[in-house]
């Protein structure tokens, strides 16, 4: 066998660990994803693909929930060039309305760094009770800390800005070398881009290995599959 | 050196081959992303995160171009658990009144497969003489190829949709084993996540590897350097 058919056939495989995983979890029908200004694209949307893959299989719901109902920006809070370059999302529920969800993900970005978040960590304070699962990516575990949801966790954060987002955390259990770390029923994610190999290792834990690879497999996705290596907290000096 | 010094190495190196490429090549300011019914979230979000960081060095302005100004949604065209699941982002211009582009990016999607796509495809025949550099994920290549603009070009596309797609460009070469394929000033790309690799092999030539790595990094994301290293082509049986 080659290089090239051992490729094909792991892409291929589906793993049993998963599978059986599946069965003992129960699956989340409405999902929610909280927006604020100055999130980071890919926090949202990279979870939010492979989700929308998944929509296909299962019926789900999702809720795009923020402060109000104008459209909530990327742009960040510094913009040494003057550029003119963000994306605006359509939120589809306030803070005040959103409906009962089975899952939250929260993102990072340069928003979270932001004074006036007082209404998105209430939110996530009120909202973590009644949940199955709950995600952050990036410095979203800044906002998770503040609203106390990660006292007492085991917990992750973006590499670079480490110190900053842990600290507003003193009763975490911050794990510094992790590409996302499952507590319970928390999942935290490294920076940006670890949040899409966070939502397939959750995609492979509650649906199984079978659903997860086909769906990366759609995105041509090669995921990381190993949620403790990580070569960016060397990288940061962490 | 041991293999953790090595890799911290290679993520903190920069190569020279992508400093003096970026010497030869014009700077994009004005950076257009079209967006249809049914698009692909990572197509557009994977390369504009990218690109909104960037930001934060260049000057640069974006403008997210679609039929109507009214938002537009990743609603897949086929809903087969009746999923309500599905992301909004609002346009700043229409293909009326956009303004002239250094660069256009055309996601792909469930969208591209739409019958009513005219608009799109005439923007994109009308518009790609005046770019510097045209780009496009996924089963975007199914417009561009429409629109004329791969006629005589090599370009690639989604695997898992490959003869489809490549059926609407009768005078392209298409590459089957490729993540992505620059001819010209057109950058196409294979499936979904290929996008944001695509996008950083554009950014390593044009401003630099050490702007792409740096980006990447502060993504934390481990890019795929190697445009013609294809597994999926090989999974799809190309």
């Amino acid at each position: 066998m080659g290089a090239k058919d051992l490729l094909k056939l792991l892409l291929l495989s589906s793993g049993f660990v998963g599978l059986a995983a599946a069965a003992d979890s129960p699956i989340p029908v409405n999902f929610g994803v909280i927006a604020f200004p100055g999130f980071e694209a890919l926090d949202i949307f990279g979870p939010l693909d492979a989700l929308n893959l998944l929509a296909y299989k299962y019926p789900m719901n999702l809720s795009i929930i923020a402060a109000t109902m104008d459209p909530v920006g990327t742009t960040p809070r510094i913009n040494p060039k003057n550029s003119n370059f963000s994306e605006f999302i359509v939120p589809t529920h306030t803070f005040e309305n959103a409906p009962p969800l089975d899952f939250l993900l929260v993102p990072g970005g340069p928003g979270t760094r932001a004074t006036n978040l007082n209404s998105t960590i209430d939110f996530v304070r009120d909202t973590y009770p009644s949940l199955q699962y709950f995600m952050t990516v990036c410095t979203g575990a800044g906002i998770a800390a503040r609203a106390g949801v990660l006292d007492g966790k085991n917990a992750t954060t973006n590499k670079r800005a480490f110190k900053e987002t842990s600290a507003w955390g003193p009763k975490t259990n911050w794990i510094t070398h992790a590409r996302w770390v499952v507590d319970g029923n928390i999942w935290t994610t490294s920076g940006v881009s670890a949040g899409t190999d966070g939502l397939f290792g959750f995609m492979s834990q509650i649906y199984g290995e079978d659903v997860a690879l086909n769906t990366a497999n759609g995105m041509e996705y090669v995921r990381w599959t190993n949620a403790s290596y990580d070569p960016f907290a060397d990288l940061y000096d962490l």
